[in-house]
Order: C-alpha cells, then sequence, then structure tokens
C-alpha cells in the first residue's frame, strides 16, 4: 500500500488541494521531507495564483495527478538551512519559482537554463528526485534544494513580489533572449494580464515605447494613465491595427487562448520578433510569406532559469518594479479562480498565506 | 494609347514570355532601354527556371502582368557599359538575381538588404523607376543597373552558377543571419529539389552534418552517395523522424507545398532554428507549446541582397559549388515547366540561351 501524503516524509505540512479535475481546491494534509543538507526550509508568506495553476488543477494538459497543491509564486522567510548551503541564512527573505529540481548536468543547466532541461521537476504535480509529489506554494512550508531559491532584498513588498517569479520571469527573459531590451525599441505586448502588465512595466523600465494590443478596449486608459503605456490597439479593430503595420521591433505574446497572429506579425518591422509566452491549446494559423518577406521570427520562451531570476529580481528591486496585486485569503481562492477564468483581476491575485492559511 | 513592349525602348529584344495564365510560354519581341550612365547591357547566356518562374507565369499570387518575361538566375557577359559604371567592364561574366531596383535610401537599402526594401523592383513583372515593365532572363539581353549586377569568376561554368543567383542565395543567407554555419553543427534540409540540393551542397562546405527530410525514399540514394547528406529521413516515417527527435541546431526548410512544421520542429534542439525559404500559399499549423518549451523560433528569409549574394558567389568559387542541373535549349521551356510540376529534375533547369534563343 502506498505511504499517504501525510505520512511520506517527516515535517507536517498543510495547504490547499485538487482533488479532482472540477478545480476545486479544498484544505489537505500532507507532509515535507527534512531540511536535507542543501536544502532551505521557509515559511511561506505569500503565494501567486497563476493561470496554469487553473490549467494544472483542472488537469487541462492531461498531467496532473491528485491531489495538487498548486502555487509556484512563491515568497517567504527562512527558517530552517541544511549544513552545507552557502547562500542562505534563517531569516532571509526567498522565493521559488516554477523548478524544484532538474539534472544539473545537461547542457541546458550547464548554461543556467535548467527551466529547458528535460529532466526539470516541476515546483507541484511533479516527481522529485526521491520520487516522491512536489507540492506548490498554496501551503505553510516549503523545502527548496538552494539552488533553485532566489533572494529577495529585505525592503522589498512581498506580496507584490511573488507573481515576479512566474508572471516577472515569463516575460523580462524573451526581452532579454531575443534582444528586444534596447532603450528606443518599440514593444508590442499582447494581452494585459498578470504577465502582460509585468511586461509593460519591464519595457518601460529598460526604456522600451511600449504599445498594448488587447481585445478589451475598456483597458485603454489605466494601460496608458497608470501603467504608462504609450499606445494601445483594440485586435479586432482593422484600422486601428493598420495603422500600425511595421513599426515594432519585437512583441510579447501573453494571450493562451487561440488566437490570429498574423495581424501581429503584420506590426513588425523587418527582423521583427514575435514571441509568444503563452500556449493556446491547439494550432495556430502560421502563413510562411509574412516571415520571409521581412525575415521575421516568431519564437518561444519559458519562464527562466534561476540565475536569471535571479537577475529579473534585482532588476526589479532595482526599478521598482513589483506586480499590481488583489490581495486574497485563503479560503477565497475558488472564488479567485472563478474570477481570474474570467479575466477580472487587476493583475494578480496573491494569497496572503501566512495571515490566512488555517490548519485545522 | 499604350506604347507597345516592342517600341518603348531603343533597342530591340526578344524572349519568351507567358500571355495568361495558362503558364505556356511562346517567343515575344520587346525592347530593353539604352545603356544609362550607371547600367551595364550583358548578352544572356544561361537563365535558370525557378518555381517562382512557374508560380509567376500562371499568376497563382495574382501579381502578375502579362506579357511576363520570367527568369531571373541570369548570367550573361558584358558588351556594353555606362559612362559611370565603375565595377564593370565589357567582357566581365556577371550574374541578376531578383531585383532590378530599389529605393537604395531605406534602413534596409542602407544596410545591403536590397531584399527587403518596401520598394524592391523585380527583375520581371514589375515596374521600373521609369515606369516601364521589367522583363527576366528568358531572352538574349539584359540592361542593369551595376548596383545589381554581381561579377562571376571567369574559371566558373556559367550553366552551372545560374541556379546559384536564386536557388543558391536563398538558402546561403539564411544559413548565414541564423547562425547555421558554424562547423560541426547539425542541419535539417526539408527538400530535395533546386534549393535543397544547394543547402546540402553550402552547409556541407561550411562543415556542417547534414540531414535531408524529404517524402521521397527513392532519393536517399543519390542523397547520401552523390550529394554526401550524413543522412536522410522520410518525412511520413513515423519511426524515422522520432528517432531523429532533438537533434537538430537547425531546419531550411524548401517545400513550398502545405505540409506539417510540427514534426520538424520536434528534430530541433533547444534553441533550434525553423527557417522557412518556400512559401505554402496556405496557412501552416504551428503548436506554440514546442516553441515555448525549447525556446525555438520559426523565421523566414527571402533570397538576399546584393553584397552577400556576391559573398555567396564568392564563397562557391572557393570551394567549388555549383548547382547540379540539366541543360535545356530554349524550346524546351514548356516541357521543362510540366517536368518541373512533377519534381522530375536534378536538380535544376538552366536554359541554354545564348545557343538556343533563336530570333524570328
Amino acid at each position: 500500500m502506498a505511504i499517504s501524503a501525510e505520512n511520506e516524509h517527516p515535517v507536517k505540512a498543510f495547504g490547499w488541494a485538487a482533488r479532482d479535475s472540477s478545480g476545486h481546491l479544498s484544505p489537505f494534509k500532507f507532509s515535507r521531507r527534512a531540511t536535507g543538507e542543501k536544502d532551505v526550509t521557509f515559511k511561506v508568506l505569500y503565494c501567486g495564483v497563476c493561470h496554469t495553476d487553473l490549467h494544472t488543477i483542472k488537469n487541462e494538459w492531461g498531467l496532473t495527478s491528485y491531489p495538487a497543491v498548486p502555487g509556484y509564486e512563491i515568497v517567504g522567510v527562512i527558517i530552517e538551512v541544511g549544513t552545507k548551503v552557502t547562500k542562505f541564512k534563517i531569516g532571509d527573505k526567498v522565493g521559488v519559482a516554477g523548478m524544484a529540481g532538474s539534472c544539473c548536468s545537461c547542457a541546458n543547466c550547464k548554461n543556467d537554463l535548467e527551466n529547458y532541461c528535460p529532466k526539470l521537476v516541476s515546483t507541484y504535480g511533479a516527481k522529485y528526485h526521491d520520487g516522491t509529489t512536489t507540492y506548490g506554494g498554496y501551503s505553510d512550508i516549503m523545502v527548496s534544494n538552494e539552488h533553485f531559491v532566489v533572494k529577495i532584498p529585505d525592503n522589498f513588498p512581498l506580496d507584490g513580489v511573488a507573481p515576479l517569479l512566474c508572471a516577472g520571469i515569463t516575460v523580462y527573459s524573451p526581452l532579454k533572449y531575443y534582444g528586444l531590451d534596447k532603450a528606443g525599441m518599440h514593444l508590442g505586448v499582447v494581452g494585459l494580464g498578470g504577465l502582460g502588465h509585468m511586461a509593460v512595466n519591464f519595457a518601460k523600465a529598460m526604456g522600451l515605447k511600449v504599445t498594448i494590443i488587447s481585445s478589451s478596449p475598456n483597458k485603454k486608459k489605466e494601460a496608458m494613465n497608470h501603467l504608462g503605456a504609450d499606445g494601445f490597439l483594440v485586435s479586432h479593430n482593422t484600422e486601428e491595427m493598420q495603422s500600425a503595420i511595421g513599426i515594432m521591433d519585437g512583441i510579447i505574446d501573453t494571450v493562451s487562448a487561440v488566437h490570429a497572429i498574423l495581424p501581429l506579425i503584420d506590426l513588425l518591422k523587418t527582423h521583427g520578433k514575435l514571441v509568444m509566452v503563452g500556449a493556446p491549446e491547439k494550432p495556430l494559423e502560421l502563413l510562411a510569406m509574412p516571415l520571409l518577406m521581412g525575415r521575421k521570427i516568431v519564437g518561444g520562451s519559458l519562464v527562466g532559469g534561476v540565475k536569471e531570476t535571479q537577475e529579473m529580481i534585482n532588476f526589479a528591486t532595482k526599478h521598482n518594479i513589483i506586480a499590481d496585486i488583489e490581495l486574497i485569503p485563503m479560503d477565497y481562492v475558488n472564488t479567485a479562480i472563478e474570477r481570474l477564468l474570467k479575466g477580472d483581476v487587476k493583475y494578480r491575485f496573491v494569497i496572503d498565506i501566512a495571515n490566512s492559511l488555517k490548519s485545522f
């Protein structure tokens, strides 16, 4: 008989888990491993609610094993460190993103790109090296190998920092990798949700001109006035889209629903880059000729490695970039998920774990 | 009344033209401009038969104006030079590719990328700066601004050189631009026709390992033995394709029919690049997730600028690269076009213009 989640490890833990594909979360007792020699154990303070959490708890990718404790935009404070830990001490504010482990020996791992390691172990819903299931940040404590932990400066508001660990790095990394980080460039950002609003923040801090492309005209005022976007195009307004043909150096496309990318490719200059960071479940239509005519590319990007995640946190600290959030108590999470499905959040729900997660 | 093609310019010329979308070519009298001060006039010796010629004469892109004299893989010998010509002299062997003119002032033109100039004037079927129609290389003489002319070394076999001017540069340019020119890299080449066989030649000369991906198993023997490919995958053989997942740094996709690109993306390593140089008329299916998972890109590339075309000719000269051709007389062209439609040519038809184009 399999050992229960509550008894497989020595350290008692609790959180909220999905038990099936209904997507409903409920309290869940489980356990965490004892602090290993390279591990840090930290008390979770805040955890962001990411779209990937929704996909996972509803098993939309067919990969979920239940019970599943979501959450990989996790910040907290260290309460114990292993004997061989070198980067952290008790009391440090830290963050953990989507990665609990990787092979540490492939070319990607050696190049600080653990996020592209074929043996990547996700922060939740995966099998860790010891064969036990990983559980995410909708929980009271986390135990992580220090390699996969980043340092958060003490004076940074931790609730607004949590979403940087997924939404933030997801848009920061492609800006750097695809060379869309040069002051004066013109960037398009498709979709103004958790990822999109972070893309605006980072790109503006890098000195770029930023135009939002959104299907929601009612987001325009806030995008311009509050987020400081330089332009706003309504994606179904042909006239507006036509007026912007060939003006952008790159586009970060955060939309994970099926949508038309050819009108976006048309917005690019010669050598322009359309970078997908959302993953629509069904194929999109790609016509080759527009790529040929301007030597344009469509690329992808998936979060970032640990080193780059730390760089992103440091950049955010320097430029005072945090996410715009709505802080919620743990027991509001099911309502939050329903609202997230409708896009009803500016721009990220963050769970106030430490102050609202009650044991039972 | 419009001036006839035969009388609009002072210099008599003749060639073969399509008169309508049937795609049938027949003899055609027209005229060329007198040699301008920056022009060279050359006697056409050979002209390659490119797939684009087929698309154009059948008006498949809806842009053709008739009569249309195709041909932009043109080599010849200079018989007259303008007073301000500095690069060439009478007797020089030269080539002209797809470009008759460009704006010469946009960012692309200033960066030697005339091929991406929005005001590019094609070698045939376009309006030149003087308002007259351009006619291609299925003709006895050409007049070209020297900027758009490349030098062919004297000791190079001109019939085999002609296809370099389109097929050659079309695959050479993306190998350079996308960084797929480093010795030891593994390149996939999709489609083994005029473009594909040139891609193999260039990539092998650059020191790459080359695997052909083709729908025709019967091309394998020659690809391996004659062209020197290192591997051959039959695109509809799932087992063969599965065996090659994640092994290629890049792929040059020369196929202009609608085809599946997702199995090709799967062949790429992390950061791999799928470069389309063919342009299927209908959209292809692109799933975003495989791009995200490996930070892969799908890009396009369209021939090359004049400077790079000259570099390509010089590279080909150094490495003794010419196209494998079937030399045909002018009056065989309609049969050649039928055979080309069936893929029945190894690997490029070249018309022996000087020895077979008869005036009438």
